[in-house]
């Protein structure tokens, strides 16, 4: 890629960009729910082989022109009717139609990267699994927990600690996520770190540490309510498994947030944790567990060279 | 609401509804992430003052369409050049942007407020709970599930059918859910309805429903992969808790899909719904459930009436 060798007129980046005569050359990704499409595009002729990406996003609709959107449209098929509902397609004229469509140009191979979409696989792992599969795989990885110690020290972060309980095995620090700015409740997220280093996962949890997860679920509702004025009820609280690194830690988000890891095949409510190791200390060191891992995670390697996938 | 009133032609819920002349009375909610609009509307002229709700959607990218999409718009802006970077707003021409619409006519105060955007409280609800303030405010209800049975008795959609097992037990049918216009596999949803009308919810569930179970993951799996060629291991296979109504269904979203509803709070995995079961036949007959209500929904008012909330 580059601004290319292309002899003649070849435009630099100030110049327009040809969008009418876009080659696609892959789709790097898209996003169904979002109405998004990342495409890996390459303009024709003169321009040469040099790589774009386009981002391409349908807008949302606006109040004052949904009316007009009905009364104008330009053809409507009935698809489906049952009962008291009934489905339609409806064609609206281009001028209400507007695709807010981002250039990249020229790309590198590194823009490609960060817009192309990994596979996803789900995996059901086994207690036997987690033994011989991933417990080896999390052993054999010496990812740097240094920053949760850091935090535990009071060596980084002490000024933005929301609660801490110093009890060396139930107790636990709350702060703020990387993620969220603070400016607004409406994305709230919070991290509780537990202060005991030898609890990697949900999958080291029995009854044991009932009191520590109980602490967390109570003292951690409790100082968000006083800080941010946020009641208990309007709080997910949960797990991540996998988590994105091995020492225990528990999440808490605004309920009326829908932020990234919520879904159900990663997030583990605290307090069903704590309904199932009361039912049943060793309930996971038994039960099944899923989780998606994406196609290029070393984990995924794994499970695949074990025949698990 | 109702069939209404107004005299001489007014039309039944089986004929065509005037989606051109609709009047609109309030905007319910929109989702500026998802490009959706829930709009309280009302026919003008002939068809009097009942109530309709749409729900317009822009739909996903299809990739074949996307260099079309890029050749053939009808007006193109540059809004913004910045080094490798700009953005323009593309007006497509209508063929290539399509906007899915769903009407539900005549709507009652129900589906009104099914829609309106409200304040979220998260509700842990003990067997007891259930017994005492969910099961008899479901029973008081008369939602109907018509449509349901619709399905099951091939009097509509009969065409849309993906598989079907006819035992009346074990027995259920797949189809696409109403959100899904199959157009494109990355957003694909699909509903399993069991064939059996004695099932409302998870919390009905014993051992005795384990072969029904165990059918809809395994024939719902095999009959995507045959119909569509997604592979179970790129499938979310889930029930809700509260589900939107009351007889037993199962969902299947794609893996990468981050489909409405598939959040810890609401959705449950059908595979650790049958190991609960294998577990203990009395566990959804034992374990507290949480889930969201909205602050105008009449069950969170039982719950806040029993001091639960």
């Amino acid at each position: 890629a580059g601004a290319g060798a292309g002899a003649g007129a070849e435009p630099g980046p100030g110049a327009p960009f040809p969008l009418s005569s876009v080659r696609l050359r892959r789709l790097l990704r898209d996003s169904a729910r979002e109405k998004a499409a990342f495409v890996h595009g390459g303009p024709s002729g003169l321009w040469g082989d040099t790589d774009a990406v386009l981002i391409l996003e349908k807008t949302p609709f606006q109040e004052e022109k949904i009316e007009e959107l009905l009364r104008k449209h330009t053809k409507l098929e009935l698809q489906m009717a049952n009962d008291i509902y009934s489905t339609y397609r409806l064609y609206p004229p281009p001028e209400l139609s507007e695709i807010k469509t981002t250039v990249v140009y020229p790309a590198t191979e590194k823009h490609l990267q960060k817009y192309l979409r990994q596979e996803v696989h789900l995996i059901r792992e086994s207690w036997e699994d987690y033994k011989n599969i991933t417990l080896p795989f999390i052993q054999s990885q010496s990812f740097s927990i240094q920053w949760v110690y850091n935090i535990l020290e009071k060596k980084a972060e002490a000024d933005r600690i929301i609660h801490e309980n110093q009890d060396p095995s139930n107790g636990f620090v709350l702060v703020p996520d990387f993620k969220w700015n603070q400016n607004q409740l409406y994305d709230l997220y919070l991290i509780a770190l537990v202060q005991r280093r030898d609890v990697k996962s949900l999958r080291d949890l029995t009854a044991e540490h009932l009191p520590l997860l109980k602490n967390i679920l109570q003292e951690g509702k409790e100082a968000i309510a006083k800080r941010f004025g946020v009641p208990g009820s309007q709080l997910r609280i949960y797990l991540h498994y996998q988590p994105s690194y091995y020492h225990l830690h528990v999440h808490f988000t605004a309920l009326g947030y829908d932020a990234p890891g919520t879904s159900v095949e990663r997030a583990h409510l605290l307090a069903d944790v704590i309904d199932n190791l009361v039912l049943d200390s060793s309930y996971y060191q038994k039960r099944a567990l899923t989780f998606a891992l994406r196609a290029d995670e070393p984990l995924l390697k794994k499970f695949q060279e074990a025949g698990r996938v």
